[in-house]
């Protein structure tokens, strides 16, 4: 699978399309990268998106791998699609402690209608190997938007 | 399996775990109701926890159902035991439109250290019936706080 | 949902297509029950099923419990319609001991082309109670048979 | 993670495990590679483990997948370990349509008491290039056998 980056035209869709997820501006959450096939977004530490034991909430983790795996496979479907999550599964590997977070959405398969792809969550800090905190498996369907607008 | 309402202390308990998750504020979600096995939270609409095309977040979802299910296995763990996610799944039905959401999380067996519950998540609007958006099956471990905080 | 049992024919088609799946007669599994959104298989004990501590393999409960799952799903699906696994996530809650095992499918959703069920997995011996092993919840794509064979 | 074939005493106690895993000589899988965190299982085309379409079943698929999960998970566990499945995840790519199947597992990581891995499922053809048929993710318990026999 190549991973090079890919023509910025789809990384301002992306872009754009994530620009309107209010629940990842809320989080802290921002496109970093976009190939064909890849999709990294990262998530910033706050107070905000923290659980009872002050790691970052699952539940925060999960938002940005989902989203990762579903612009990875917007990123091998056709201009104008959209995508929605059918489901998704996540582990949980390890305490999300760190300055920040970083979700690597990537392509498995993309047929016609679904599309499959994983993703690893990884917690960084400076001066500190990056951890895999998640891994997440999802499942992703096409969609055709009625007025044409993708994402 | 009983649901009936059981003692406050342990409602309590779990609302003032829940009121240090942070995130669950953010997003706007409270704890309405614990049972033997059972926890219900609530998440009210608003435009900080949509997606791209104005649904709930599936991430947003996921959180809920995802806490839900992790204090329902805490009702049938002993004090002072703290619960953790080692992975949950999530299918999404349904786009999740509504006044209001409610996750009811439900423990299927809890063991000595590894609890697996399912929850649902429905949709409320005034004048409609509800509509399961989301179902979720998930494990859980038990973890004795060092420090003997529970939840 | 209504869980009464319906027309024969439905039985029958079923059971037709579960008599096509090799792999169900290799296990010794049988279709014992059909409902409007339901469907019951039964697995008997055998040497052949176990894994290495003597328990029944977490994979031939997996194919009862995925192959429920399908067939409920198909009873909600139009005539002359088929259908493949898309996921499916399952829990194992204790060790499959018993004389046999009944894998309840019941359906969650059927949309248009992607369906959603759970399944239940007891072990059943004679003079003891039910005992639930696993719980599954898979996602099913309905698909069009070119040659009209159904299932 | 190196992926160097390790010591034979590891590839027989494996073997060994497997051997006893009745359903998988059932079914026709036997263990081809065992590395550190790594491990293949091979199972060839019969008619036994087909579906109703001619496919092999998704239910024998996930039984190679689930069990190189847990032995890959093994490796990195002190001897004497044993392994069970607290749950599996699976997405079927494409119909398993091919000579042999190989299930390829992967560890992410293996804690005190909880293991999570990955596998892939290649579909193999003389003459074709492998086949992506499947992906699994897997949370594994590592038990205490109580009489010593691992695996």
């Amino acid at each position: 699978m190549s991973t090079d980056p890919i023509d910025s035209p789809l990384f301002d869709r992306i872009a754009e399309s994530l620009g309107r997820q209010r629940l990842l501006s809320t989080l802290g959450a921002r496109l970093v990268r976009v190939a064909d096939g890849e999709v990294d977004i990262e998530l910033g530490w706050s107070e905000a998106i923290q659980q009872q034991h002050g790691f970052v909430h699952a539940g925060a983790i999960a938002t940005i791998a989902d989203s990762a795996c579903g612009y990875a496979c917007l990123t091998r479907m056709k201009e104008g699609s959209a995508v929605l999550s059918i489901e998704f599964k996540i582990n949980l590997l390890a305490p999300a402690v760190g300055e920040k977070f970083l979700a690597r959405g990537r392509v498995i398969r993309v047929g016609r209608t679904v599309g499959v792809a994983t993703a690893e969550v990884f917690a960084q800090s400076a001066g500190k190997s990056d951890l895999c905190v998640a891994v997440m498996q999802a499942t992703m369907m096409r969609v055709e938007p009625k007025n044409g607008a993708g994402g």
